[in-house]
C-alpha cells in the first residue's frame, strides 16, 4: 500500500571537514539507502528549500518523496513528522466535481466535498464545450477559459477540504484526477477538436505525471498530478477508476461494469481480459432530457410506483421535500410503472383513455403528458409532467443501453447469465431499481443479486491511485490490456438498437420475468 | 557516442477507428520500440506542441529525445530531418565564459565564442561575490542579481553562437555547464554562504538535470541543462571536466592534473583511484596579483628571458603588439630569469647593485622594482614594472603550488618520478614554460615531456557531456570515486609551504637540474 507520496525518516551525519558532501547530496545519499539504492531526483525549484530545511533541522527529519514511475522524487523536508500528509482525489465530472482529502500516511479519507463544474457556463454538455473550446473570446481561446474555469473549481474544492482540517492548500502534495477523456483534455488544456470527429482520437490518453503549478493549480509547490489514463475519446479515466474500484481486472469470474454518465460505458472481463465500449445512452438516464428531469439531488423524485390495478401513484423525493423534478431512477420507475399499468404500450406510447390514468393524462401542444406531481403538491407550485417526448427519449436511451450490453457480450461470446456480477457505477447505480430497469428492457433479466451498486467509483479509483502503489500498477496494466470496441460505427449495434425499442423487447423471450402487455 | 539529445526517425500507422490510440501515445509507443522498450516521458508543456507536430507531419518524422539519467524524455518533433541539432557547451569561468555550439548529430563543434562574466561588476573574485550574494540591492538579493547577470552573459553567448549559423536560440536543445562550485551555485541561484566557511559545504554538488527555462534561460522551451558535478566547495565541475578531457580516470599509469585558476586544483590518479585537493595558489599565477599582471590576452608578455651574463632582456607579447602587461607565464619566466641572472636571491629578494640589473632596477615607495618594459616601448606609454611586492606574491603562490603537489602525492605514496604525465589545464597550461616553473621550484624537476598542456579542458569536458554518453557515465563514476583532501586545515601542507618559499627549494637536492645560487 505504498502511497504516491510518502514520508521517510532520515538521519545523516552532520558535515565536517572530513565529509564535505553538499547538503542536498547528503540528504539524497541517506535517502537512497532507505529507498533501496534508488536515487531520488530533486526538481530544480526544490533544491534550495529542501537543502535549507535539511540543514536547518540539523540534518535529520522527514523527507517527502513522490513515487514517480521513473523513480523517486524528493520534494520537501520537515524537521518534525507531520500529523497528516495529504493528497486530493478528484472525480472530474462534466457537471460536478467531487473530491476527497486523503491522508497519505494511512490511506484514510479525511474529508469529502463536491462543487459544480464551473465550465457549465460555457456549455451544458461535452459537445457544446468541445465546440466552445475552438472559439475565441476576446484574445483568449475557449479552451483557455474552459481550462481556467475547471482549475478554479478544483481550487475551490481544495480550499474547502483543507479548511475543514485547518490545513493550507500548500499542504496538498498530490492530486489524482479521474474523469472522462474530454474533461481530462480540458484539465490538461489540450485541444479536444478530434475527440468528437471520426476516428475520434485524443491528443493524449496517458499523460505522464506532471506538477500542479504547471496547470496553474496552487497546491504544494511541487505537488504531483496523476491523471488516470483514458483508453479512447469515449472511454475515459473515470472508467479505469471503475475497473479498479470494482476489482473487475482481478476477478476469476467474468463480470460487467456499467457506468452511465453523459454516455453509457460498459466493460466486460476478468483478470485475463477486458473489453470495453461506450455509446450515447446517457442523457435521459441521467435526468438530463426529460423536461422536469434533474440530477439525483434534494427534491428529486428518486423512486415511484403506480398500482397496476387502481393506477394509484406513490413517490418519494430525495430529502423528503416537495418534488422539484425527477431524476434518472425516478423516470425509469415511472415509465416501468406506466407500462405495467398499461398506461403506455410496448412502444412507449400513451394508450388513449386508459382507466388507470384517469385524470392524470393531459393533452399538450406536443402530445399527451402524465401529471407526476400536481402543482399544489410540487415545489413552488410547478407541476411535474412526463410528456410523450420525454418517454420517447427514454425509450431511445434504454434501447441504446440494452443494445450496447448485447453487442459487447456478443463480441466475446459471453451470455448474460454467465456474468457473475454487474457493477453499476455512479449516481445511476446508487439510485436505480434494477428491477424496474429490467421491466423496461434496459438491463438484462437476471436475478437482482447480480446487480451491485458501486457508488462514485471514479472518486474511489482516484483515491486508490493516491494511496496504493499496487492500484497504480493495476491501472497501467488495465490501460495496456483493455480492448476498446467503437460502437459508433458498429453495424450489429444499429440492428440490435431497432429491436430494443420496445418494452421490454421485440423478443419477449429475453425477458421471461416481465409481463407482456402487447396489443390484446 | 550517444548525444545527450538525439533524433529518432519515427513512422507510425495513422489513427483509424480500429486503432484509436491518442496522438502522443502513438508517438511514444513507436519511440519506445526504437528505444528498446524504454518509455519516453513528455514534459507537460510539450504535450500539445509535440502531439500537434506529429499529427501535422502525417504521423512520421523525427522525434527529439533527451537522454535523462532517469530515462528518455521526448521534447519535440520535426517533419523533416534538421541539418543540425545543436547543444551549447559552456565553461563558466569566474572572469570569462567560453562556449561552443556542438552539432549533436555528429559531435562536431560548429562555433566557439567567449564573453566576459557580467558578474565582474559585483565583485572581481569569488569571495567578493559570495559576500555580495548575501547583500540586498533594493528589494533584490545580491544572489538574484549575480544569477541574473550570469544568465544574461550566457544568453549573449548563445545569441552570438547561433547567429553565426543562422539559427535561433530556440534551436539549442541542450546546455552543458562546467565551472567551479561557486559559479555553479550562482548559475543555479543557490546560496553560496557556506562555501567559504568551515567546513565549506556546498548546497548541492550534483544537481539533477534541469530545464533551461527554470533558470530564465531562453533556449528551446524544453532544453535540458546538464551541470557538471562538483566534489566540494573548492573542487568544481571544471576539474571533473579536466579529468574527463585528460582521460586521467582511464589511464593505466598514474598521472596528475593541475588546473590553476582562482585556486590551484590538483588531481592524482588512474583508472583505479583518484585523489584531489585544492589550495589558494592561483592569483599571482593567473596574472591577477602583479600590478601589471593581466590575463593571457593581446599585448600580454607571454614569455621573456634574461641573459644570465649580460642581463639582456628579451620578451614577446601575445599578438606581437606593444606590451600592456604581463600574464602568469610571463611572470614565471621573468622571476626565473631574475633568479638565474642573480638579480634576485633564493628568497626572491632583489640583490643590491647586481651588474646584470644595471639601469633596470629602480627604487619605489614600497621597495625596489624591475623595469620590464620602459615607457617608450609600452602600450600607451605606461611602463611595465615588477616590484618586490609582486615577486613576494609569486613566491607565496609557487610555494603553495609545490606544497600542494608534494602533499597530495605523499598522501597516496606516489613519487613525482612515478607520474607518467602531468596535465596542465587552461590558459596556464597553454602558456607557461614548464622549464621556468621548474627553475622557480613551482613544478617538480621532471623531464619536460612529462608535462602536457590541456587547453580549455573545462569547455572540452562540457562538450563531451553533450556528445558522449560514455563521458556522462564516466563523469558520474569520477564524482563517486574521487577522494577530496581538504588542504586548508592540513598541518603537513603548512610545514611544506614554509620549506617551499625559496628558489627552487630549501632542499636543493629536489631540483638537481636547477643551478643553485645560494649566498656565496
Amino acid at each position: 500500500m505504498q502511497s504516491l507520496v510518502e514520508l521517510y525518516q532520515v538521519k545523516a551525519n552532520p558535515p565536517s571537514l572530513a565529509d564535505n558532501t553538499g547538503d542536498l547530496d547528503r540528504l539524497k545519499k541517506s535517502l537512497s539507502g532507505i529507498l533501496k539504492d534508488k536515487n531520488p531526483v530533486v526538481p530544480y525549484a526544490r533544491i534550495a528549500p529542501v537543502a535549507e530545511a535539511f540543514r536547518h533541522s540539523g540534518f535529520k527529519g522527514y523527507a517527502v518523496v513522490v513515487h514517480h514511475p521513473t523513480g523517486p522524487q524528493l520534494i520537501d523536508f520537515f524537521a518534525e513528522a507531520p500529523e497528516f500528509l495529504v493528497g486530493m482525489a478528484l472525480d472530474l465530472g462534466t457537471t460536478h466535481l467531487e473530491a476527497s482529502l486523503v491522508n497519505l500516511l494511512s490511506g484514510t479519507v479525511l474529508a469529502r466535498a463536491a462543487e459544480e463544474n464551473g465550465q457549465l457556463e460555457f456549455g451544458a454538455d461535452i459537445l457544446a464545450r468541445i465546440h466552445f473550446a475552438s472559439t475565441k473570446v476576446g484574445d483568449r481561446s475557449g479552451l483557455d477559459l474552459l481550462h481556467e474555469r475547471v482549475i478554479e473549481s478544483i481550487h475551490k474544492l481544495a480550499v474547502e477540504l483543507v479548511g475543514r482540517l485547518k490545513l493550507k492548500t500548500s499542504d496538498i502534495v498530490a492530486l489524482s484526477v479521474s474523469g472522462n477523456t474530454t474533461m481530462a483534455h480540458f484539465f490538461l488544456k489540450q485541444n479536444p477538436y478530434h475527440l468528437c470527429r471520426e476516428p475520434y482520437i485524443p491528443v493524449v490518453n496517458a499523460p505522464d505525471p506532471l506538477q500542479a503549478f504547471e496547470l496553474g493549480l496552487d497546491l504544494h509547490p511541487a505537488a504531483v498530478v496523476w491523471v488516470m489514463p483514458s483508453i479512447g475519446s469515449y472511454f475515459g479515466g473515470d472508467l479505469i477508476s471503475g475497473i479498479l474500484a470494482s476489482g473487475l481486472d482481478q476477478q476469476d469470474k467474468t463480470c460487467m461494469l456499467i457506468d452511465v454518465g453523459t454516455n453509457a460505458e460498459v466493460v466486460v472481463g476478468n483478470h485475463d481480459w477486458l473489453i470495453a465500449c461506450a455509446g450515447a445512452a446517457g442523457p435521459a438516464l441521467e435526468g438530463g432530457v426529460a423536461k422536469m428531469g434533474m440530477r439525483a439531488g434534494i427534491g428529486a423524485i428518486e423512486h415511484c410506483s403506480i398500482d397496476p390495478e387502481s393506477g394509484k401513484f406513490v413517490y418519494q423525493t430525495i430529502g423528503g421535500t416537495p418534488a422539484r423534478g425527477i431524476c434518472g431512477s425516478g423516470v425509469i420507475d415511472l415509465v416501468a410503472g406506466l407500462y405495467l399499468a398499461r398506461i403506455i404500450d410496448i412502444r412507449g406510447k400513451f394508450r388513449p383513455k386508459q382507466p388507470q390514468a384517469a385524470g392524470r393524462v393531459i393533452e399538450q401542444k406536443d402530445g399527451p403528458a402524465y401529471i407526476v406531481v400536481p402543482a399544489d403538491e410540487a415545489h413552488e407550485g410547478r407541476p411535474i409532467l412526463l410528456s410523450q417526448v420525454d418517454i420517447d427519449a427514454l425509450m431511445r436511451s434504454k434501447a441504446a443501453m440494452y443494445s450496447i450490453l448485447t453487442t459487447i457480450t456478443n463480441q466475446v461470446g459471453v451470455a448474460f447469465k454467465d456474468l457473475y456480477h454487474i457493477y453499476v457505477a455512479g449516481a445511476f447505480g446508487e439510485h436505480i431499481s434494477p428491477r424496474q430497469a429490467i421491466v423496461l428492457g434496459m438491463l438484462p433479466d437476471l436475478p437482482l443479486e447480480v446487480y451491485r451498486p458501486l457508488g462514485n467509483s471514479s472518486l474511489a479509483g482516484a483515491e486508490m491511485m493516491l494511496s496504493d502503489a499496487l492500484a497504480r500498477e493495476r491501472c497501467r496494466k488495465v490501460a495496456a490490456k483493455i480492448t476498446y470496441v467503437e460502437l459508433n460505427v458498429n453495424q450489429e449495434f444499429m440492428i440490435r438498437f431497432s429491436g430494443s425499442r420496445f418494452i421490454p423487447h421485440t423478443d419477449h423471450a429475453l425477458f421471461p420475468s416481465v409481463p407482456f402487455h402487447g396489443e390484446s
